[in-house]
């Protein structure tokens, strides 16, 4: 949606733009936020997309992702709160596309089989499935952007004995909602915002225990009663599970919050991006740009503070590049662009470095583009009060409100506390309750 | 698996075979058998194959799908039951494989990713990926052969109001045991071997109850106390379900046993079969030649009463048409056989004539190649004294036992009955427990 914004943004001041098609999986546009009940294949019989559950509210302060060039006063009309849920926020960006009216763009229920390049035309092909009529289309085009997400294929790590676990064992990808484990005691593995928010969750929804076993390192939280961290599973015997520590513990459920792979089926191993999770893949120029064929676009490939305004500012700077309004530099100038990167990052040890770090990214793309500019050293102010809000208070950190770098709009404090709110839909969301002082 | 053995055989005969590849997306055989903890995506990302679960034990007389080439007595060298669990079957199917030694055509972790047929040189190119090393190879083939079964890709229609049902919902093929479901109201949805095993599978595992919710007609088995049948949904809310006679009831899961789509998204739509699940999908002449392209193949297509010894039948009549010991007949002659067995498919009435029809079907196809005949009438009255078993006592036929068409052999009693049996492994469907007469 950003990079079809971004085009937009500029056939809208005059500019002459590339044709342009878009193949969506999905029926609807959202990706990630576009939620389904529906787990595993979807009713095409492909991979669900979304990873997004019930009752999943921000988990950052929307101040931090708000957009630049549409805010969130301009879409809501009213403060809202700092922490929407995802009813919200889906509205907030679909909000945007609708504005710039970028649906024209879209094939929906198309999916993307696979690609070719062919290296003396300078042409990718591109073989799509139309799931409604199973019929298969070529097209041919000059530049292709990638922007599939990376936290829709699940990484699901074996662990002794794990075939011996009676209960249900999920991935986090395929959580939809902890209604089911209240009265249980349920084990998380995994140790970053899956493990902690689907833990929360589970607490929030009566969960009897919430355990979290960690590999490397605890997250550390002041955990509510009920809620701990453990090392990582020794191995799994029944409903039994023993820790590395020693440690043992009977459970009901298991969730695998271990986290997500860059998954590109469609693409050759040649032009696919293979990389972990992290604040700078190898092998993206500017994080956008294929090294290996500079025709070739990846958009939010990145571990992610900085979200939605990140994207936008990737689009902007992919959209220059592939209407020549800016020159792709040569192979070599691209690789020490990107090695400096790379060893900035691995200078990085703490969570607020990181946030720098990308806070320098986002401007570095920024100041590339005409992408409209925002006080990032602001955000970063932001991101690092809220990493400190959760230090202080795990349960209540969503109950603040922040102020808005882009319009001065200080949020209004949401009608119901996080762990009191049992109704995530945008009606009771934007509601005034009955009795409840506005 | 049947495919390899078939030019195997043929080779062992002295036979000049063609150069066989074979593509295995998992890292071991057995496809469907090969059994898996996990659900939804794989270690590779990749949609998980079986769809079977712990505690699954044939649910046809294995009399009834014994290879002609390989018996059970020669693989058990013993008598056995004749509803053995799905390790005894993976046992039984692995050990023809190893003695035919065919895995050294399989190259594993190797998914095929789309497939191209250029007409003017009559070739199959086969791209692939080797999920380990995320290299992507080209291959081209003169004929090519698919067999990845149908029974993987869930088939999951919509319910109103199914997004607000709290508890777990899942799909059949994500169903890995009914432990979970003990002292649970559990909704199955669906008419067919799914509905009816899963169901008794929560029955056994203690569950309170088992409502099974059938489209156009119930199975009408003789349930037992806390297990009954109930008309279509017509809506969810919450926990609450709705069906079409105005009754409702109150449920604590919901498995999804709605049947499987046939899907291969690894070509294109020219090539690709696309039918509903019945015992003879148009378009394949003598169930295997696909009529668009007399060079590709399908195996196991169907739906199934007979299913080991029916994919051999198969099999060796497609080695026979790829290695031209049999000349594949033109397109009209095709067509008009396709068009007898439709004709006799649209006659069919009872299961006891579907039996009948797959009987003819397989009789066929044994008749043209050289794989060794059996006794396919006296299977046909084994299949209708199951139907007739399964009448009489859904929860006690597969204590029943039967005679080898093959062999002659009488299979023994388990020494526990299958709603007793809590141990589903091979060793222990294999010893003799203390205390019990041999």
């Amino acid at each position: 949606m950003a990079q079809l914004r971004a085009f937009e943004s500029a056939r809208r001041q005059g500019a002459d733009i590339p044709e342009i098609t878009c193949f969506e999986k999905q029926a609807d546009w959202g990706g990630q936020w576009n939620y389904s009940w529906r787990t595993g294949l979807d009713g095409h019989g492909e991979p669900v997309h979304s990873s997004m559950y019930r009752h999943l509210w921000s988990n950052g302060p929307k101040e931090c992702l708000e957009f630049s060039d549409y805010s969130f006063d301009e879409h809501f009309g009213q403060a809202i709160s700092s922490y929407p849920p995802r009813s919200a926020l889906f509205d907030y960006i679909e909000g945007r596309a609708v504005k710039s009216d970028v649906r024209k763009y879209i094939q929906f229920s198309t999916a993307a089989r696979w690609v070719d390049y062919d290296d003396a035309a300078r042409e990718f092909t591109v073989l799509v499935e139309d799931l409604v009529t199973k019929q298969t289309r070529k097209h041919v085009f000059d530049k292709l952007v990638v922007s599939t997400g990376h936290f829709s294929t699940p990484n699901v790590p074996e662990f002794e004995g794990i075939g011996t676990f009676p209960g249900p064992v999920l991935h986090a990808h395929d959580f939809r909602g902890a209604e089911q484990f209240a009265g249980k005691n349920v084990l998380l593995v995994g140790s970053s915002y899956s493990a902690e928010d689907i833990g929360m969750q589970t607490y929030k929804m009566g969960a009897a225990s919430a355990t979290i076993s960690y590999r490397s390192k605890p997250m550390g939280f002041r955990w509510p009663d009920g809620a701990r961290e453990v090392p990582t599973i020794e191995r799994i015997d029944g409903q039994h599970v023993i820790f590395a520590d020693g440690s043992s513990g009977r459970f009901d459920a298991v969730i695998l919050c271990t986290g997500y792979r860059h998954k590109f089926p469609f693409l050759p191993g040649s032009l696919a991006l293979s990389t972990p999770n992290v604040l700078y893949p190898a092998n993206l120029y500017k994080g956008i740009v294929w090294q290996g064929n500079p025709d070739l676009f990846y958009i939010g490939m990145q571990d992610q503070y900085y979200t939605f305004n990140m994207f936008d500012a990737q689009a902007w700077l992919a959209r220059d590049y592939i209407m020549g309004r800016r020159e792709v530099p040569g192979n070599l100038e691209r690789q020490e662009d990107i090695q400096l990167w790379l060893q900035k990052q691995e200078a990085l040890h703490t969570h607020e470095d990181e946030v720098d770090f990308q806070t320098d990214y986002v401007k570095d793309l920024i100041s590339l583009t005409d992408y409209p500019p925002f006080d990032l050293d602001a955000v970063a102010v932001l991101f690092k009060q809220w990493m400190h809000d959760k230090e202080e208070n795990i349960l209540g950190y969503r109950d603040g409100v922040h102020t808005s770098v882009m319009t001065g709009t200080t949020a209004s404090a949401h009608h119901t506390a996080w762990l009191d709110a049992m109704d995530d839909s945008i009606e009771a969301y934007l509601s005034t309750p009955i009795g409840s002082q506005p």
